[in-house]
């Protein structure tokens, strides 16, 4: 189930109101089943809606443990016999939908349950030694450590917690996520806000929840203006000692190792995983869904769009490794220099 | 007119106000002309000054309606009978020093008329069910529907008119800028500054006042940390559910259509089209007054040097058809690979 | 010695402290040397401590007229006659670590050397005409000029000086920053933050103190959500009259030039020089310690892995001149419409 501390489930659902939600026909299963939380085939549980709309995931759907699956019609066969199938024209929307009515506020851009009299929630807890700004804002249930320094004019959405000896600058903006010890976040800064994940189709983009959350480990450095969104279903993680630059994007769902290295620009998509000691220089972009090895050191401005092994070095769009990079460049030099050559022989 | 909601007008200018502004000398037309507002030559009329630099521009020159014109001494004669010339040494100069004789707020950083005593402007309207989050500041004549919230310490300046069920994040920052329903702004998102316009020569770089506005169709989505510049004489244009990620910059008078997607640290120059459904990858560029085709769909970190037919898939840089792209850098690795045999065999 | 209007020097530390904070051995030169500062071996001198870790400033480590030199046991032999030589294992670290305890508010991320009572700092003084929003925090001892504008919630820390007629948009940060007359400054943008410096190793990422500044030269404008950071131990040079754009990353010691363009989503790295009159294009990149000379012109998206000549185009990636670059896309363009030309001709 989605963290409490920043959501609020409003489940669970009947079959007839998911049903009416999706637009669909309930089939096989428990006629009384229950939804109390959305999950993915291959973690859901008891209780719990997912779907599949596609046959590349028919293996999946086939031993998923959900008690409720949104299916087109083709796939209705491969729902398990225990689960409940619902027919339905659009299971991704359908699934996205539930989510929202399952976690009504996931969409709230500012995660506070109630208009807020209060700067700084009652129920906040904030340790010894502390010190908060003038104009600081923190939500109800926060929770943050000794030796703290919050700048002036951040909001500390409901829920986060912070560990000791935090250092948070100015204007920033923190919410869903939960942040290690002295860990040094910069001004203006964006953590835990959803992230872009939307069923596009004939009714335009609809959101798809942002149910996960941020969690950045102890000693993490990040720069000023970055954007670090939270997972859709599961975390986005910022592994221990790693230092993020300035202006760096980091999508939902991506895992970042312990003690990386990332400079200003970059951009990470969604669900990629940079293992422990890798460095991606200024600028680098990296696909989604994508994997780098530890260690690897990514050069400035290079475009990953395949994973990459760990300890090498790349560079170049689209990345390879360095030196083969540096070759294809050069042989590009080459063929320009030998026509004109030729051009010249030829008198032309 | 430039819209008064947000631009002060000052004028009308004497002709001999306007030679001295610009450094000029006032000839033909009406003696007693007066100059009200600033306009391209193809759209001035009546009461409005405009500007020709070039003989790229004669024809428009020749067919212009506006009732003063800056040029060039050897384009004087093509100004329109009825319309005064005012020749001067640098038009583009003395049309951006006019505008800012005209429009002398043009240029504030943050709009408010008068030093702010409230936070939030007596004179704005805030509909029912609305949550202002303290620290929020309101300029004068503010229009926010019903069910909107406006997350802590964001400054929604002068005249800025945003419908219902609008959510905006924290620190966000919006002028300039008529916003419909059901939009999201994510936190600390600039929409509505003064783009990146100037007249360069040997006195600097003079700033063109940017005197249009930022208009955002019904339901937007706009990430963290993005920057939305309004136009200098047009508006720049987001289309009806289109939905933009962290990190973007959309220039002046750019146009965006309906339903596009654009991603992650994607900059869009000004004065762009960008067709309905298109989409447009992570760290995409696009340089200036280029027309992307409905549909089409630009691969992560292309650069985009020339317009786009719509419907079509497009990748690299310079961007092209992506099966090109592809085919070229096949072409490359396979170039670098026969060398490389080539050396082997001949035993280097 | 770093600007004491930003930072306290808490030295002089003993030859014994020294030895104790980098675990390391003195030897050689005054044994009741004292520490009260750091420094680069070349602009070292007496009472200030310097480091040498790679026999590649072998040079420089013999002429340095620093106090107390770090150095890796192989170079002890080349430290001056009259300087303290601390061998230690990590001489680079250790100056870190040194400057560190020197300058112990180095790493504060939000330059108040107390609890902020005042959100306006009794000691900051503020000129005629000038308007402060509400909101604004403001350090001790600024000091800003005559007819300035500060938008809701900017920030400006401890010390920070600011001419004459700038305008400063709404949620602006500046800290340890000299900024001049007529600047204009947009919503969002960081500046004076300290720079991504760290020494790394076994014990992770140790963050190397920032102690230098921000100069900002007359003129200046920056747009929104950009990021300046200061320097380590020089200066981030902003030349007079320079433009640029919105979401810019300018790193810890470059220096731009005067009348230069930055467009929008340019990356210049670290120990950058920019010449006068340059323009970057948006999403340039500039890799570390590189020189465009006065005048050179970048083609957006541009990456550049090596100094420029001033007075001439440049594009693509790696950057060389723009015809070049150009003729190499052509030829590789023909290189695929050859090769698709043969295998049609060969029926395959």
């Amino acid at each position: 189930m989605a963290d409490t501390r920043f959501f609020d489930n409003a489940g669970p659902l009947s079959l007839v109101r998911v049903a009416e939600i999706v637009g669909g026909k309930a089939s096989g299963g428990a006629a009384d089943a229950q939804v109390s939380d959305v999950a993915a085939l291959d973690t859901a549980g008891p209780g719990q809606l997912s779907y599949c709309e596609s046959a590349k995931f028919k293996a999946a759907l086939e031993r998923t443990r959900a008690s409720v699956v949104l299916v087109a019609e083709v796939l209705a066969a491969s729902v398990p016999q225990d689960a409940v199938a619902v027919v339905c024209a659009h299971p991704a929307l359908g699934f996205a939908k539930v989510a929202t009515a399952l976690y009504p506020n996931a969409g709230l851009i500012w995660p506070h349950s109630k208009p807020p009299v209060h700067a700084i929630a009652p129920s906040a807890r904030v340790g010894e030694g502390s010190v908060l700004a003038p104009g600081v804002f923190v939500g109800e249930g926060v929770e943050i450590g000794d030796d703290c320094v919050v700048g002036p004019g951040s909001v500390i959405g409901r829920g986060v917690r912070i560990g000791h000896k935090a250092m948070i600058g100015p204007h920033v903006s923190i919410s869903h996520a939960l942040i290690g010890d002295r860990c040094t976040i910069h001004a203006g800064t964006r953590i835990g806000q959803d992230g872009f994940g939307f069923v596009g189709g004939a009714w335009g983009h609809f959101k798809i929840p942002q149910l996960g959350r941020v969690i950045i480990q102890d000693d993490v450095e990040i720069g000023a203006n970055t954007a670090i969104d939270r997972g859709a279903l599961g975390d986005t993680v910022i592994g221990e000692g790693t230092k993020i630059d300035n202006l760096v994007q980091i999508g939902h769902n991506t895992r970042v190792g312990r003690r990386a290295i990332i400079v200003s620009q970059v951009g990470i998509s969604g669900s990629c995983e940079i293992g422990d000691h890798a460095v991606l220089g200024g600028q680098v972009g990296v696909a989604d869904h994508l994997k780098i090895g530890a260690g690897a050191f990514v050069a400035a401005k290079a475009g990953v769009t395949g994973s990459l092994d760990g300890g090498q070095v790349y560079g170049g769009f689209p990345a390879k490794p360095v030196g083969q990079w540096r070759r294809e460049m050069g042989a590009l030099a080459l063929l320009v220099k030998n026509r004109r050559k030729k051009d010249e022989r030829d008198g032309s």
